[in-house]
């Protein structure tokens, strides 16, 4: 389902996928099967996204992004493609950011480019990505750091893998 | 005044609200009188929202947020409803997020589900809010510390209360 | 080239300047030659915008901005014109804020009213800006601090004015 009021220029957009109102997709970029762009999402081109992707309202993702499975994208999110912006100058080539499979970025965070964000990692919203994330870690702060641990289905534990009632946790097999 | 490039889908909408352009505001929203929704704002449905509230741009108020009257929320301001989001896994219910009568929100601002921003308090821009906030306070920080007073006129006090030129006030009698 | 689905009131649009999808831009507003102003957009009246200038999806600007020629404004840059903000009461004038010639405003990052950012500077993604920012200077962090030098073509220097090789640069005349 495509909103009316949504300009999606693309047409490789899954099935059961919904982008809402006032959203951008340019001719390029690549959507998978039973994704959910809420209201005002822009996206470039040179993008991929995969299947059952989320993107929340007000997030835009440039040229040089790709999105695995499952990825989770928090209202407002903020992406970058080049280290060194100045206007009217382009780099020749922009940087790739990669979210993996079932990772969740909170709400309002903003990733530097060139980064990888590892399978199932949470990022805490408002925080600032520097660096590669490892898989199934948590993050958060300006500029983040490493806080925990959390599940493939989401429990999150501290850095000695333990959740909250004490009781450590395996991270791939639950 | 509802803009007509907005789609507004509640009927509760009330006396001299403005609501600009390219806004959304789903079907179960209670917006008040005299309320100024900016353009690119996102209202989904479990809102309710007082009366003389402004709304700049780039916001989104999701389920679970309840907003007093006199309220400013700025410009980017990010709200979350889930602790733990995960593409296509929904918590039985949302967390409620409650901003009270007079409350102002610093652009930029991102509020973590769950929190109590108290009457009149003020968050300072770019500010992450992890905690309930008291009434007449100031926060600001990622993430954000307790940082002075502030009346409901909106005289900015340090934690004497003392104001700018050293003189004592109290916060609600203004 | 002003895109259909925007919103441009303002007849002071230069020549070879592109807007965006569902921009809005009032009455007042000048721009000038050759800007690139990207979708979701908000400009105010009382803004001024020089020539080349970049201004990335989801930034407002308000009333007070000026933003000199070849300036780039990052994604979800957000700009504040009052100290104190309360609902419904407005200031008798709003602080003027200043973006001087060349200068970057990384992704995201958050610009207290009433400073100047310096000429050539740049400012990191996610950064809280709450003071004047001088010619040529690198700052980031929340708040932000002086992190280096810059030079008018982007090379990125430390505070010993070195560049990742150690190599020593002036900051005007490259």
């Amino acid at each position: 389902m495509i909103h009316p009021t949504a300009e999606v220029q693309s047409i490789n957009i899954g099935l059961n996928t919904f982008i809402w109102q006032f959203c951008v997709v340019l001719e390029g970029a690549t959507i998978g099967d039973g994704c959910n762009i809420n209201s005002h999402v822009f996206i470039e081109n040179d993008v991929i996204i995969g299947n059952n992707v989320t993107v929340k309202s007000g997030v835009q993702l440039w040229d040089g992004l790709r999105v695995s499975d499952h990825v989770f994208i928090g209202p407002n999110v903020t992406f970058t493609n080049d280290m060194v912006p100045r206007s009217k100058s382009y780099p020749t080539s922009f940087l790739q950011t990669k979210i993996c499979k079932g990772a969740s970025i909170g709400a309002n965070a903003t990733i530097i480019a060139g980064n990888e964000i590892g399978a199932y990692a949470f990022i805490g919203a408002g925080s600032l990505i520097t660096k590669n994330i490892p898989d199934n870690t948590i993050w958060y702060g300006n500029p983040a750091h490493h806080k925990g641990y959390i599940t493939n289905k989401g429990i999150l534990l501290d850095l000695d893998y333990k959740d909250k009632n004490g009781l450590k946790h395996k991270l791939k097999d639950d």
